[in-house]
């Protein structure tokens, strides 16, 4: 069967971000006050899989082995 | 008031996204199946608004000038 996988990965809480700081002083600079920015990377899969739990378990290792950095992200797995 | 304000920007379809190709090919070298793949970027803002609607107004104006290309990208706005 076929599930969609949403893969969203940010930094951990406290690593430094300078392209999120960028973005945030570039929008004060329009005028609007910005408190917080946060960048992630979101991927939006379609995999085959058995069952959703094999899906939610697929993507685990998919973000293991290939699109987070454990040591510097973290990731959630939404499993439509 | 403070409003946590969610953009989500993505390729229009049918523009080529090489980056999500290499990512779909090297999941596919690690045994998956995957059909589709999506890569998004995200970015969770908090914002000065006086309210819900001039929260996402703002929302809509950084996006058209700064983070999107309309000619390429789509932009979802979630106002929490």
């Amino acid at each position: 069967m076929k599930y969609d996988v949403t893969i969203t990965i940010s930094l951990k809480e406290g690593m430094l971000n300078p392209e999120a700081e960028a973005i945030r002083r570039a929008i004060a600079h329009l005028g609007y006050g910005v408190d917080y920015l946060q960048k992630q990377d979101q991927y939006r899969i379609t995999l085959d899989a058995v069952n959703k739990q094999e899906a939610e378990k697929i993507a685990g290792s998919i973000c293991e082995r290939l699109l987070a950095n454990p040591v510097i992200h973290t990731y959630v797995i939404e499993v439509i």
